[in-house]
């Protein structure tokens, strides 16, 4: 296998000797680039498709859950979506150059913090053909080189989309390095492109817990994690309950297969006599089954609502299901304790009239997002106006909450003078 | 030694069950405790110099460098300068509530990015007492709790000093377990606490290039990298040539053992007759040797001052001597080439009257710091007008160059809505 390392570390050398002339393309030059790219995905969609099939069928016979299936499939009105997805990045503001601060010191020295590309990323993902091409996407406009590492199980799909985008690449001002696919589809050949450090500046994992945990693991290049959101609704008890009724069912059944999908709600005990049988109804009518506490559990009783005893697994798991944990709250500093000890810092709702709750809910949590009577579903880079999104933060460092494209960015000073030195 | 992984666990646990409170605390809370912290040290500083004695008079022992003695070693004036310190850091306006960016969506949903404090931060650092006590005064304004790791060679000091700090907390509302000593002194107590993740959110290695790198290898918790600086100054073909003088000879002998002193000067071939019989008679004076190639040679030879034939070592190692590699290039692109090469990625400064060659020289590199006309030794916190200094970080990701107390926050978005659901 040390074959496949150095081919590992040949893709990473051979994009960041790219970064340079990439980091210097203008935008319109990238711009052209990214429509060049979407015009040849749209020109070569058959070949595509045809790689695609045997994806497809590979992942049939090994009984694949028809959900990921679904999501590997690409067809003509697929890889015309993927490529509209390139020309709508290529609308997006750049932002690179932008002039993050700038002043001028006491002694005349002129400081200017710009925005610049990161250099090389390394995306490691599942088997979803549209993150190659969004990935490949996003990176070239905020002037990175992307290494794309997506599952073995896409790889056929992932060769045929990267050979047509380096390709399209040839006639325009970016390099055709700037996008690779990462070699091999071993877990040895990612943990190569892991520990690229001096290569790869920055590994952004995007899929469940298991991939970016192992990412964390091995990586010894910086990474930014993504994405695991078990995520609360509390309903105060100030609050108003139509309002909440709305909000929980928003968040928990709009789309049970996403990250900022409510999976707890928690109900202050002074309404949960006049709210419960009214939220326990809307969760038997959508056919949501709750996970509860013995208060719960008699609510649900009461209106036929699907119920089971919630076990610790109920609190800390995400469901991705038409399913949700439930607890009865004495007050919302327990509801706070309850947030803090569970949560994995992605998004959480209060549902509340009374200021001093809101302040005490907002100021007492440690989440990357908190909604304010609204559905944990916004947490989201296009609903948050970023036009893109990279995935969603989780860790503290760097970037958390929704990423857009000035998150695939680092800065750096510029510091003007006529001849300073310190004395 | 499982003993003392709880024992780590413990000590982290402790802090963060104390973040909510410190991140609640306000701007004058914490003011009080720096002051009373400053206070402490001051009323105490006999029994911290008798702690500090033991480990000094170990260090002599043990034939330590005397240069690394004298960092070690306290006396009432330098225990009253770091209480000076503590009562510099209450003066720095607080980081915590910036509003960093702030919208309203089409949809009418109030977007707040709030800076907030990272929750728990560890510092893992070598044998330098006053960064005790200024990282445990850095971390407290900016709302964080801190695991302070020093080295074992000033485990007695740190001891004390930590002890004086967090009684000086017991009347304020600084939570005590707000500034602790990370127990153990071994490496793998450090590496228990570099993969405490879930428990401590980033780790701040400052320190030699060693320190930094095991911290890299072995951490899972995020790691800001800081100050391993092999920093170049380029003697452009169109300098004024006095003031190139005066640049390197201010970037290399100013201060030689820190990170932002040149270790590389390189020259334009078209004004190096003119220019490096001035350089070679100033660095003789001052004392300096050249590690240079043959052209360098010559010239140091034709001015007496001492001379070496550079190998790879020289270009990519930082000397922190009165030592400089030096090298005459054929043009800019060379220049550019060569920092690219063998840069740390910390600072860089060109010395020129060229606008073109300025604007290529800063968008050519890929480093934190870019110099235009002024000494290296200018990126640094202070200088910067930050007012304080956690480290400079030679990474891309979170925070790049000088980091002051808002690169020791992150952020959350608040979003407020009035029954906003996703449709």
């Amino acid at each position: 296998m040390s074959n496949e390392r150095e081919l590992v570390l040949e893709a990473a050398q051979a994009a960041k000797m790219a970064t340079s002339q990439l980091a210097n393309c203008t935008r319109s030059q990238k711009d052209f680039a990214l429509s060049a790219m979407a015009d040849a995905l749209v020109q070569h969609a058959g070949i595509i498709i045809q790689a695609n099939a045997i994806d497809v069928e590979a992942a049939k016979k090994s009984g694949t859950d028809p959900a990921i299936i679904d999501r590997l499939t690409l067809n003509q009105a697929r890889v015309e979506d993927v490529a509209q997805g390139l020309r709508a990045v290529a609308e997006l503001p750049d932002p690179i150059g932008e002039v993050v601060r700038g002043y001028t010191l006491p002694n005349g020295l002129e400081v200017r913090q710009l925005r610049v590309p990161m250099g090389v990323v390394a995306m490691i993902f599942e088997a979803r053909p549209n993150v190659t091409v969004d990935a490949a996407g996003l990176s070239l406009k905020s002037g990175n080189c992307v290494i794309l590492r997506g599952s073995s199980s896409a790889h056929n799909t992932n060769v045929e989309l990267v050979a047509v985008m380096r390709a399209a690449l040839v006639d325009t001002d970016v390099p055709v390095d700037a996008i690779q696919l990462a070699p091999g589809t071993t877990h040895e050949a990612a943990r190569h492109l892991m520990t690229a450090r001096g290569l790869v500046d920055v590994i952004i994992p995007r899929g469940g817990a298991g991939l970016i945990n192992s990412v964390i693991n091995d990586s010894t290049v910086p990474v930014i994690e993504t994405g695991v959101g078990n995520c609360h609704v509390y309903v105060d008890e100030s609050a108003d309950l139509d309002m909440a009724v709305e909000i929980v069912m928003n968040s928990k059944t709009q789309r049970v297969s996403v990250c900022n999908a409510a999976e707890t709600v928690l109900v202050h005990r002074g309404i949960a006599a006049e709210f419960l049988p009214r939220l326990m109804k809307a969760f038997r009518e959508a056919g949501v089954t709750v996970h509860g506490d013995a208060t719960m559990g008699a609510f649900a009783a009461d209106s036929g609502t699907q119920f089971a005893v919630a076990t610790d697994e109920d609190w800390g798991d995400e469901y991705y299901s038409l399913d949700i944990a439930g607890a009865v709250v004495d007050d919302i500093d327990a509801a706070i304790a309850h947030v803090r000890k569970w949560s994995t810092g992605h998004t959480e709702s209060i549902v509340s009239r009374s200021q001093p709750a809101i302040r005490q809910f907002t100021s007492g949590l440690d989440s990357a997002v908190i909604m304010v009577n609204a559905s944990t579903r916004f947490t989201d880079g296009a609903e948050f106006g970023f036009g893109a999104e990279i995935g969603i933060s989780t860790q503290k460092l760097h970037a958390r909450g929704p990423m857009g494209l000035s998150e695939l960015t680092t800065t750096t000073y510029i510091v003007t003078g006529n001849g300073h030195v310190r004395g």
